[in-house]
């Protein structure tokens, strides 16, 4: 039997739920979203998120330091929280690990939890300690409001807009591949944790105040966190917009450090940087020119590039476009249903 | 070594977090409680809660249906938006397991989850799903907004308050013997999952429309759920607040089925209403005489009792009051951080 994908089980649950899952035609809130949107108290829109991270899913012990762990696990709320140009109010997080585990590790994590929620606004109001066998279980749910309204989400990209990225791809599938290719080395294992590629692993960093820079400067019509793999990712705007996304692939961003690490290892940094995930860059759809006029502003603030990548037209789904004729630019992420992490980081 | 219990851990991983984790002297939000209280920009009190439900810890599969497991996943988030006295908005879930608890468990606690969802009104906004090898988890988090302001608390008793609880206690912990007293004899389990009790420990109530109706009528001083044993969560509000609690033991409301499994198999039932957790019952503090007026309408509105039990008086702790001298009356609830869940139920 083939294994139901991530997204199948998703459509199956919903159903299941009924009327207990709302479905908004509005697309606002939709479950499969980054966020659930909310009409907060006195009306404000509150975006709302929760993620959960599991030892040797999402990430291994041996890969990151338990700092890493927790940062990266607040990390990617408050990267959905991005995605929805949203302000932080505040984190839960639960934690479910062995004894060993709460005596080696959990101080580690708060460690890592803590400095991202000083940087980022997003103070810990709370959670849930649980003793649990097997591996560490950590679930981060933040809430935010969002100053703009209701978020773009992933249903607005309209034909004539312009796609755009954040920052430069493919280092933390860069540093996945090093370490898996490390394998019990402890030499080589810390070389690559040691590699500037791992750094990108170890500390993603939210676009919290490159969106809310963008948000008041241009309209933004979808919008979405490169949390999949920018190729999952374009095909979750295409498929909810209901248009087709035509990608330059050659003017994706590449990270030096995924292109340094293809350099060592004889791999493929465009494939890094096309399919690898939780890079928590930020994809977006907007009017033509709208972003064009600010992109050098922005890069000259955030130290990051805002790279057009395509362009927006009637149609349906993600095609390569460069020299030859168009071709699918198939999603090719890894959904951890079907792949283990560590193979899918080849 | 002895192990850290969960609130020893607790404060330690509120120290490690600093000024990320706001210590707020009017005890609103203070980590450790049920809510998080967050206030938006109409003043509007929202209250914001997480639960995380490991399998083998705070549930067996031989001892309740999947359906049973997503029903009291849910029920324990919105038996903590009772406690604050807040309307339920809505429920992210996360769901981590393996791919056979998948295919043959994800639906039956959907089910679950729907169906309390649709009688509590509180739709669910989306969620997380992940593989994970071991245990299942289970994470609810739950939002309510508080029509009567920011919630008692735990720390608002005052001496010369009245303590009060609702409905009858003992049923899940007597389940939970039942179950233990089982073992591996399928003729016992399907006898003790039959049991009147069972159906306590399966389908709790959390008390929503309990709480509302009480808040509307009297002052409510300090309020928590029965979640950890009245035992222990007498303790919470004499720490809390900063009085003595003098509970006369022999007015707790002892559920039918409690009695009547103590007496198939001989076990203490007076023991399982002191100290068996997961009631879902409240307790709550209030000025003399402004519950004794509306206990008789209560109970028959909601066909469950609203029973005094004791009073606040200046001092600290708690203590059992009777004929005799007054005695310390210990937190007994069990800590999964020390005892398996198993071996606690006996």
């Amino acid at each position: 039997m083939t294994p139901r994908g991530e997204f199948a089980w998703i459509d199956r649950l919903v159903e299941l739920l009924g009327p207990a899952a709302p479905r908004r035609d509005d697309g606002e809130g939709a479950i499969g979203d980054d966020v659930a949107v909310l009409r907060g108290p006195g009306g404000e829109a509150w975006a709302w998120t929760v993620d959960g991270m599991v030892e040797d899913v999402h990430f291994r012990f041996d890969w990151l330091e338990p700092e890493a762990v927790g940062y990266r696990a607040l990390a990617a709320s408050l990267s959905d929280l991005a995605a929805a140009v949203a302000e932080p109010i505040g984190a839960l997080v639960t934690v479910a690990g062995s004894a060993a585990a709460f005596e080696e590790r959990i101080e580690g994590l708060y460690r890592g939890l803590r400095a991202l929620a000083e940087t980022a606004a997003c103070p810990v109001l709370g959670g849930d300690l649980s003793r649990a066998d097997g591996p560490l279980h950590l679930t981060v749910t933040a809430l935010g409001r969002c100053p703009r309204g209701a978020p773009p989400g992933r249903g607005g990209a309209r034909p004539g807009d312009d796609v755009w990225v954040t920052g430069r791809l493919g280092a933390p599938a860069a540093a996945i591949a090093l370490l898996a290719a490390a394998g019990n080395d402890a030499a080589r294992l810390a070389a690559a944790r040691a590699h500037p590629a791992a750094e990108r692993l170890a500390r993603p960093e939210p676009r919290l105040a490159e969106v809310a820079w963008l948000a008041a400067r241009a309209p933004l019509h979808a919008l979405i966190d490169v949390s999949d793999g920018i190729s999952s990712d374009l095909a979750h705007i295409a498929d909810r917009s209901r248009v087709r996304l035509a990608i330059e692939t050659a003017e994706i961003p590449i990270h030096p450090a995924a292109l340094g690490a293809a350099a060592e290892l004889g791999g493929d940094a465009d494939r890094w940087a096309l399919h690898g995930g939780e890079e928590f860059e930020l994809l977006a759809c907007a009017p033509p020119d709208s972003l064009a006029g600010v992109a050098a502003a922005f890069e000259s603030r955030f130290a990051i590039p805002l790279t057009r990548i395509g362009s927006v037209e009637a149609g349906r789904g993600v095609v390569r476009r460069g020299a030859g004729p168009d071709a699918p630019l198939e999603p090719g992420g890894w959904d951890h249903f079907r792949v283990a992490p560590a193979r899918a980081a080849g």
